[in-house]
């Protein structure tokens, strides 16, 4: 790979812009692929984004369109006539017009989808949109090459030649029986060394894997990955083959759910990206600093609680921040393995094993920072049986926190929610609270005050 | 997708294991797709999953192999004789077959390569073993298509069944020139549109996309992500066509990394999994929390510095936990959106206006936080001047946070170092000694202890 989009490439772009030298444009962008297109349109303001889309062929700016994000795409379709979009859809795949065409507003969706020239298209546009889009409906696109069980496989290459003009990758051929149904597969190879009078149903592979149009992504992606499938399809109750799912709209997905779980342990509640506006960023991040301000204030409370410890013990109340910063650490540490674990379905063996492994682990990690501890105050001269005190009881909370990170997640689990959202600020919270509340209870058992 | 490994399935085969009914296991297990057969093998103990390995033909083990976690594979590996993996190595695909006998013991390596029946095999997964594992040459395998630029489709047609017997998906067939330099591409629709007398020099597409051997495993990633490729060619220095990355090994690249930066998110430095040994577990979480310990053992120096508020501002210690959670959540939120825009390279803009966005984030989060806090101290009859200090103190501690949280990540992107290791406990405990000083310091400022 060679290609670069760089600054000097964009200038050019813009300036070329500038003086609608439209013919140099076009000659200069034609010979550059689409993703790249999209790169550099994303680099314009939106007057030049617009006049690009415009001048371009659909052929190129229907595929770059769809690379672009989306609050920027729909601020360009906003500039862009109902023809001018249905131009753009002609050239699409049916699952990302469908995509597109369902950030439109409602009325003009309607006005698009009629200047659509292609009947079929059209059809199949609004059979898409009426699946849900976390669906295998909603991800799957119309595209496909069919051929009934009864024909011969020239009859095969024939139907398959004509169908597969609109299909940009052919990866299986489907086979279905004259309702429509799904049969079983057949690959080019496969139709490749076959004889020409063969009838497709003495060589098709009737074992096929398909999803129902209902599935949830995430089990589409999981079974996607777990057979090394490019492409599955969809079918209906009855078993109608009604399109296909191809890994690359998979690997988008699986990127997505990853860096979903990922702001949630960052306790980034919406799907927000660096350049989205303040106030996106802000709707998706405030929720969770209040849950973490309502944490701290109960830490107050807490410590009000115990504040006669404050005549013979200050330094407990030095002590605080590190018992709230292990409680949380160790409470991230474990929910983001279980949430992992879960996610890759391996975590495995009985709740009682997993309370003694976490139990083990935390034992383990807490002597050895216990022992840190007790050496710190023998550096820093602090009474024996004071840091004793706080390595016992920073021991104890360092257990309770492993335990809440482990089994909050599973409980949610086993309970039908999301555990991911049970990462980051939630535990680092609520592991705050019931941290800062044992170690001054444990220190007050073993001090007396 | 209807087949689930239900419980009485494994129970079944543990019985057929346990009765050594092998011509009805091997009935069974025929039946079942090599995903599925993994599944079950990671049910079963160390000596079950060794016989069904070696009772079962290598054609299906191979590929159920794969699928298994390393750890136990390597333990099945263990139990089988030399000639056993070399001959589940001779039905692997060369990339597969490289990963296996990376993972053995020198020694053992060398036998079991020794072993192979198929000399060029052999040869090719020495090769395979010499390239870095998270590189183009550690992620490609030998298998593909080409042909030469030079013959008529007609023999291109023939040469190609010849070839493909080896290749599970054809994907493209790659056009070398005489010296095996990568020429271009054709599609297996090209070939069945193109008429037989027709030479692929006039057939072919000489734009291909390719990486260079050296290339990242990364990069790999995020080409064949940004261009939609399902498999792309690799080539040496010379552009020799060496082989071809296919798009299922760039689906569990993604995953994984998406996996290492969410634990290193976490706290968790090494690729671990909830199964794996408590000593495992450990090594990955404690110096992370060793860390921690350290930016505790810090806060309680900086607040020992501040003791003399003790005496009239006490309550000023009940905030320090409201305080570092604050700082850190602040922090991690700030950092993940960093990082995140990092990686999808979206973080557009200069320095400068970023500063800016942080600044006015935080302005936003910080007054209606400090507003909730000024609402609590009016609740719990706080002194309005004590109020509005934790209040003031709170939002200098939150726009500071997200400045670190912001510019540390940048900086360390710049310097080549991976962003991703500054989320977590790094930028919590780092935030957590910034902001307990600044609060101190800021409420000594205003209160004038």
């Amino acid at each position: 790979m060679q290609f670069q989009v760089s600054k000097e490439l964009i200038q050019q772009v813009k300036h070329l812009i500038k003086t609608e030298e439209d013919v140099n444009l076009r000659d200069m962008l034609n010979e550059i692929h689409f993703a790249d297109v999209a790169e550099i349109i994303s680099e314009l303001n939106l007057s030049q984004a617009t006049y690009l889309i415009k001048l371009l062929d659909s052929e190129k700016t229907s595929e770059a369109l769809m690379e672009l994000e989306e609050d920027f795409r729909e601020r360009i379709l906003e500039n862009l006539s109902v023809k001018e979009i249905a131009e753009e859809l002609e050239e699409m795949d049916t699952d990302d017009a469908a995509d597109i065409v369902a950030e439109l507003p409602d009325e003009r969706a309607e006005k698009v989808i009629a200047e659509i020239e292609d009947e079929k298209r059209a059809e199949d546009i609004k059979e898409l949109l009426t699946y849900d889009e976390d669906t295998a409906g909603g991800l799957m696109a119309k595209e496909l090459v069919k051929v009934k069980e009864t024909w011969t496989v020239a009859g095969c290459v024939r139907e398959m030649r004509r169908q597969a003009e609109n299909v940009t990758r052919v990866h299986s051929i489907y086979v279905v029986d004259k309702e429509e149904k799904l049969k079983g597969r057949l690959s080019l190879k496969d139709l490749l060394t076959a004889s020409a009078k063969t009838h497709i149903s003495e060589v098709y592979i009737p074992k096929v894997d398909y999803v129902d149009v209902d599935t949830e992504g995430e089990e589409v992606a999981r079974i996607m990955q777990k057979y090394d499938l490019e492409a599955i399809p969809v079918v209906d109750h009855d078993g109608v083959l009604l399109g296909r799912v191809t890994i690359d709209d998979i690997v988008d997905f699986i990127k997505d759910e990853a860096e979903k779980d990922y702001q949630l342990a960052a306790g980034i509640s919406q799907d927000v990206e660096a350049d989205d506006n303040v106030w996106e960023l802000t709707r998706a991040r405030l929720p969770w600093l209040i849950l973490g301000l309502f944490g701290g204030l109960g830490s107050v409370f807490i410590m009000e609680g115990f504040e006669e410890a404050l005549n013979k013990y200050k330094e407990l109340f030095f002590f605080t921040p590190l018992i709230a910063a292990m409680a949380g650490n160790v409470g991230v540490q474990s929910s983001a393995i279980i949430v992992q674990g879960l996610a890759n379905d391996n975590v495995k063996g009985s709740l009682l094993t997993r309370l003694l492994k976490e139990i083990s682990l935390s034992l383990i990690s807490g002597v050895t920072l216990g022992i840190l501890v007790i050496v710190f105050g023998f550096i820093t001269k602090m009474e024996i049986n004071f840091s004793l005190t706080i390595a016992i009881s920073m021991l104890c909370v360092i257990i309770v926190a492993a335990l809440i990170g482990t089994f909050v997640p599973i409980i949610l689990n086993k309970k039908g929610i999301d555990p991911a959202i049970a990462t980051g600020p939630f535990i680092t919270t609520s592991n705050d609270i019931f941290g800062i509340f044992l170690f001054f209870y444990i220190a007050k058992i073993i001090l007396g005050f």
